[in-house]
Formats: structure tokens, sequence, C-alpha cells
């Protein structure tokens, strides 16, 4: 990946190059400098987090303020670095060019956003959601290491059954507008404002299919609560399924690992 | 499947054939025609959802019923159409009687029954549950594509572990008697209400044991609470159970898969 | 099993004895007069479930109590049909002393507990517990047949590892130890009664860890709701440990099916 | 691991040492003396949590100290024949440096922590968590036997999916933070007190996506209850993912086991 860049780092730019790009480093993991740079992100999102906690607000404005400053700063210096490094990068090169066609892939495009963000916020208006865009930052970094090795497990596992999760999410769906029907129809006279109509029904049925059952709308009458019951148990085998399902995805990986670590251990063996 | 019916449709017929009948087409998925077909199914239940909110439908009494004559219409239009298209198939033929044949098929015998409790739900009755008839539909569209294979996976997973589920039902049917006998004997004096007897100690077992816990009826004695949580720790393991099941049936099938693609693949090198 | 009974039966007794002795039966699953026993013995539990409800009770005690006595007068005959037929059986022999060899099996005295249970509840006393003794009954009928393959194969997934789930036991007990000591020193101040001692917190700790979550003793500070945070998620970790164990021990079992099947398919072929 | 120790115990301190040190047992699981142990070691933990209960320690102050007192002098005694026996032990040899060498042992300082602290509770400080120390002390006896080897199994397979574990840890703190926020900008303003903050907003979110669902906190717009909905689906994923991941670990595990015993078997063959 890295192969032309053995070696020590020779300049500043060279080093923050490698340092701040994960596939020019050698070994696995993120360098100081990018963990570093995780932090402050966290850091940022625990502050969006934290601010829109009146209690923790109200009397440390101008606390807050300065620790966005200061966050706003260091996401600037990053940026600059990133482009400034891209001459660094095979792909794009020293050249002006080369360093816009880097400013408009993804990741530097996320970076981007995030920091007018920053500024936005800073000017005054108050977007939380617009604070917590700095999370997808974390994306641009994650991409490596270790981590993405397991993310990338999950996901293939995800994907290789999706069409089996996908229906266990019809099937869900169907349960749902069924077992919200029917106690709409029983339940719906005697408590109108939580089963009066199918859609608050599904309020109750969706609670009660996930397991999570808040207790806030429940069925009174017996018919109510034998169908309320069966409804609980179906919720039961909607958790069994994808479970089950994403258990043996993450079986088959791990066995088609092994045979292929065989295969190849008989191959050398053969020769 | 449709080896006959290969090259370009020739009539209007031919083309409704081949987009309306999954098996007649040579790609895979759903043709457009019928991914239209599922968004109207879909329409007319999402209204039907709509339709039982008093606040959403007092006062466009009008709108809504517009919407059930257009449906009404194009559910007509299709039902018609398939009638039409069935002398395409080989199966029927182009006579009266092969059609008549299709008509008795049981899709065909679904659209029907959903095509009349259009027209009867639009004379007046306000029947919910013959206005989500119409969800029975999309069964008959959705039997082909990938997601049929998927369901297929899921259905005979849970087909070859059956003794083994309906096993967990009854342990769990016997966990709930036991549980329910224990807190109506323990709770029955001090909360009649909730534990007065049996059936009734039973809406808080089936609570418990699978994990809802609406909250709505409780033990407030010291043995009635202990005995509740070793209901509740039961849940998990009926929890666990069904998934265990599936999880080593859904292991069980992708294995065997490997195993016959690998077997096939060394035949082929044998010769 | 029953070799020397092939062909058939000839006498009352035995035709009684292939119909009630289940190993005595040549064909898969219950004889039809079993299934009779089991829906008769269903049916005396579901007439004790609604006994201890007051509405239903209160007014109808006569039907209640004919009930009952027909019921007794059946278990009667039942249990004298048992002991006659146990001369048919080459275990006991029509002698009077393998009679009563039988009538002190396991099963045997089963029969004779559920049955004095009947008679005493007759003659008054309103043993709840009593009445549904009668539920072992099924037991002693549930050992044959399909479902009792598949009781043993999810009996042997849980013997195999035993260990393993005991661990996930104590793993649970430490984690509720230790989140309810927590929480009690937290909000044990605040709330008295729901988390001024360790054993009160407790209660709130097993519903949180199981996922039960019902909802009436929740903590107020800050420091708390953070704990009971990671309770909670704790609690989804003792959800996929068992589910885990138990997914991988099902695997197993229907691995090794499938080797022995095969490992005999090879030996076919080798001679 | 005991090889030279084999035949009789010879004197006092060579029995205490083989009933007190588990390695230098010869047969499997713990010993009768050991046993004790650990059933003190669980008298002292309960008695602790039964203390913290007012009900109960209010008026029997005099009965709960006593029990203190006598299970000081037990783990004192047990300490101080620990420090004995060392010279017995190979590792550490009988004289004062080698007992002093493993009175510094890992097992042995969580002993005299345990120790002190129940001597310090004595006195009079109420430490709780000082009384909760001694069940640490399991885990010096509970390195061996069965269960560590079942520790160890469940241990192994989660280091095995650490990363995997991780990333799910890592996907459920985003979704508790997107929905959160999400809850926080539409219900925030109705419900300042449960949704006025994200901090606020994910005491709502974490006891939803763990499908705890204690319903203290609930969502009552429209869109805050379909947002609702989505999350519970997602705390669903959320349970299903380690699920999965440590089914297919324990799975992989049990598999190799098989396939070494198998590799072992064959070899013997061979030869």
């Amino acid at each position: 990946m890295s192969a032309g860049h053995a070696g020590k780092p020779k300049t500043w730019r060279h080093w923050l190059y490698v340092n701040l790009h994960p596939p020019a480093r050698h070994r696995r993991g993120l360098s100081p400098l990018n963990r570093l740079v995780v932090l402050v992100i966290l850091l940022a999102v625990g502050l969006a987090i934290l601010q829109s906690e009146p209690k923790l607000y109200v009397g440390n404005e101008g606390l807050f303020r300065a620790a966005e400053i200061v966050l706003a700063i260091i996401f600037l210096a990053e940026y600059a670095a990133r482009i400034w490094i891209a001459g660094e990068n095979p792909d794009y090169g020293p050249s002006i060019a080369g360093r816009l066609r880097y400013a408009l892939t993804l990741p530097a495009l996320v970076d981007l956003v995030v920091l007018v963000s920053l500024f936005v916020t800073l000017v005054g208006s108050e977007g939380v959601v617009l604070r917590l865009v700095r999370l997808i930052r974390i994306i641009t970094l994650a991409k490596l290491g270790r981590y993405s090795s397991a993310l990338n497990a999950i996901g293939s596992a995800i994907h290789s059954r999706r069409y089996e999760l996908m229906m266990s999410l019809v099937i869900a769906g169907i349960l749902l507008l069924v077992s919200s029907t029917l106690l709409y129809m029983i339940e719906g006279e005697g408590q109108p404002d939580d089963f009066g109509s199918i859609p608050r029904a599904m309020w109750w049925s969706i609670a009660t299919l996930t397991t999570v059952g808040y207790g806030d709308a429940v069925p009174h009458t017996v018919i109510g609560r034998i169908l309320a019951g069966f409804t609980a148990v179906t919720g039961i085998g909607l958790i069994a399924m994808p479970t089950g399902i994403l258990a043996a995805a993450f079986s088959d990986a791990l066995q088609r690992q092994r045979e292929e670590r065989e295969a190849r251990a008989r191959n050398r063996e053969d020769r």
C-alpha cells in the first residue's frame, strides 16, 4: 500500500503525512496523532451533548463558547494539514490540481462540512444536529486498523444474509399490522386514547413485539390480554429470527476462514 | 419455466403477460408493472390504517372515499388484465374454460376476495379487517424473486426444527403455569385485582417471561419478588432456547449448501 | 422393544395394552386413546385454572364440582386399566406381584398421587397446587414419540454445555450484586423504599439485567441513571451469552449427526 | 503439577496443603475443606447483603455483630493456614523468605485485603463495599476445577471476537446518540423533564435500545413515537449482533475441538 514510502520520514510534511494518513503508516493501528484527532472529535461531540442541557449551559455560556473556538481552530488546522500533505500522496501529487482533487474526495468533503458546521454554530445558530455532524468525522478515520476489519466482518455477515434479514422485517411488519388491528378492534372502544385507531394501537404493538414494554398502553379486556400474550410470544420469535440468521452468518464466515487456512496448509504440504 | 416465450413481446396481451406474471419474465426480480401493483396495494393498506384514525378521517371523508374508488378501479383493472392474460399462459390456454380454470386458482381467488372486499367497503360497511384483506394480495406477488428464496430459507429452517421449537413453547407454557400459580398463591390476597386468580396472574407472568415487563402488575411481597426474579431469569432461557435452535438450523442449512457446492466442485475435478 | 407383540391385538386387555402403553405400539406417535387421555388431563388443568377465578367460580360451583367428579372417574378408570394391562407387559407379568411391581414404578406412583389429589380436592380442600399436580401426568405420557426426541435434543444440548451455562448464571449473580450495591449506595438515600437496601435494589437490578424493566423502581440521580444504563447494556450481554452457548451446542449436535451419517455412507461405499 | 506429592498426606501441614491448595489435589474439583471455605464466603456475602436492610438490621445488631466476629476468626484462621502451608509448596519453600514471597502473590494479597476489610467493618465503619470485597475471595478459589475451564471457554470466545463485540458497542453508542438527539429535538419542548436535553433523552434511549423499557419517559408526539418504534426495532438488532457473534465464536471453538480430536484419532490410525 505504501511500498514507496519506506524508511524514516524526512520532512515535516512527510512526517505529518505518515501520521495523519493511516494507509501511509507501516504499523497497524492509528498513529498517536490520529488518536489525538479522534479524542478531539469525541470531546467536540461530548461538548455538543452537554451543551444541550440547560442546567449545564446556562451560566457557563462563556466556557462553552471558548471550548468551541479552541475546537474550531484545531479542526481548521487539521483540515489545512490534510490539504497540505495531499502533496505527499502519490494518488494526488503536489500540484494544486492534485490537492483540489483531494479536496473533492468524500472524506475531505465531510471534513469541510464539519468545519463549516463548527463556524456556523460559533456565529450563533443553535443547531445541535450541526454540532453532532462532527461524529461523521470519525468515520473518515475509522476506515483503517483492526476495528475496520471487525466492522467489515459484521457488515459482510449482515450483507450476506440481507434478504433473510429484510424478510424478518417484513414478517415483523405484518405481525405489527395484524396485532394492532386486532387490539384496535377489541380495546378501541374501552381505551380510545391508546387503542382508538390502528396507528394508535401500533404504539402498543411495537413496544410489545420488540419486548420493550413501556406499559403506558396496556389492554384491559380478557381477550385483549390473551392477544397481547400471543403478541409478546411472537415478539420472542422476532428476536430469535434475526439473531439466528446473524449467528449462522458469522459462523459461516468463521468456517470459511478456517477452511481457507486449512486449504492453504494442505497446498503447502503437497509441494 | 418460460422457455417458449423468449424474444420480444409481440402483442399487448403478451407484453402484459410478461410484465404481470412473474414466471414469464426472463429477468430476476419484479417487473416495473408488478412493482407498481405492490405499491398500490401498500397504498391501499396504508389508507385503511389511516382511515381508522378519527382525527384524520373526520372532515376528510370525501377524500378517503375518492381514494378508495380510485384504488377499487385499479384493482378491478388488474383483475381483468390477469384474467385476459391467462390466455398467454400455456398452463391454462386462451379458451374460456382455461381462463375459468385460472380464475379458480388460489391467487386468482384471493384477488377476487380482495376486490369484493373493496366494493363492500365502498358501499359503506366499516370493516377494517376487510380493508386489510388487501394485504394478502402481496402474497400472490411475493411468491417469486429473491425474497421468496429468503422466505423459503427461513421457512425450511423453522420447519426442520419444528419439534424442538414446539417443545420450547410447551416448556414456556409449563413455566407460565407454574409461575402464575405461585404468584397467585403468594400475591393473590394482597393484590386481588392483579393476582387474584391464576388467569389474572398469567398476565403478569407472560409479560415477565417474554421480558416485555409492562409494569402494570408487579409483586409487592418479598417472596413474590424473589419468585418474579426467577421467572425473569427463566424468561431469558426462553429467549435463548428458540434463538439457539434457529441459529443452529440456519447454520446447518448454510453448511449443507457449502458442502454441496464443494461436492460438485470435487466431482468436476474427478472427471 | 415390543418384538413379541406383533400382529393384531387379540383380547380386550391386549387392545388396551397396545393403545395405552406407548412402547407396545408399532407405529410412531400417540395412539388415539392416549391422545384422549392427554386431552382429559389438559381439560383438568384448564378447569383448575379457571376455578381459581372468582368471577367464574362463584355461582357455578355445582358445574365445576360435576366436572371434577367426571374427571376423577375417568382418571380412576385409567389408573385401573393401567394396573390391569400391566399383565400384558413382559416386564411385569400377569401375576399380582408383577402388577404390584408396576404400581411401584415412578409413572404409576405419579398417577396415584394425581388420583389422590383429585379425590382430596373433591372432598373439599381448595388446593390449587394439588389440582395442578395433574399436569405431571402428561410427563408419564410425553415420554415417547417425536416430541420426546426433540426434548432429548434440547436436554442434551443444555447438558453438554451445563458448566458454561452455570458460569453465565454465576456471572449474572455477580453483576446483580455489583449493580444493586452501587445503586443502593447512590439512590438509597433519595428513594429509601426502592433502593434503601441491597435486597431492595436487587428488585430493580434483576428487572434491568433481564431487560424486563417493570419501571416501578427507577433511579432518579444522574450517576444512578448512568450506572443503570451500563447495567442495561450488561443485561444484553447476559442474554447473548447463554443464547450463544446454546446455539453453539445445538449446532454442534446437528454437525455431529451429519458427520455420523456421512461416515456411515462412506463405510457402505468402501465395502 | 503435583507429581512429587503423591501418596497419603503424612503431616497435618501436608494434609492442609493438599486440601486448601487446589493444584496439590490429585482429584478434580474442590476439596471438602475448600467447599467449606466457599460456603463461608457466600455466607459472609449474604450477611453483608442482609445487613444493609434496616428492617432486618435494626434490633438484631448484636446478632449480626456476632456473626461478623465468627466470620472474621474463620477468615483469619484460613489466612494463617495458607501462610503456614506455603512451606509445602515447592514454588515458595519452607523458609520465611518463601512464605513472604507467597504473601505477596495476588491471591494472598486479595485474602489480606478481605481480612483487613473485615476487621475495619468490625471496628465500626459502615462500608458495604468493604463487606462485599469478600466476594473477590471466591476468585482465588474458583481458579481451578471444571468451572474454571468453562469460564476459560467463555472468556476465550469473547476474547477471540473482541473487536467485533467492541464494534457492536460502538454502533450501539452511535445509535444511542442519534436516537436521543432526534427525540430531544422532537419531544424536548413538550416534555422538558424527560427529553429537554440530549443527556436526558439518553435515559429514554438506552432503556429502549436495550429493550428494558421502564416506561417512565415515553414520547407523546406522533413523530416521536414513530422514531421510538424505529429505535426499538434497532434495539433488537443490537441484541442480535453480539448474540450472533458470540454464538459463532462458541461454535467455532467447539468445531476446532472436534477437529483436533479427529486429527489425533487419524494420526493414531496412520501409525
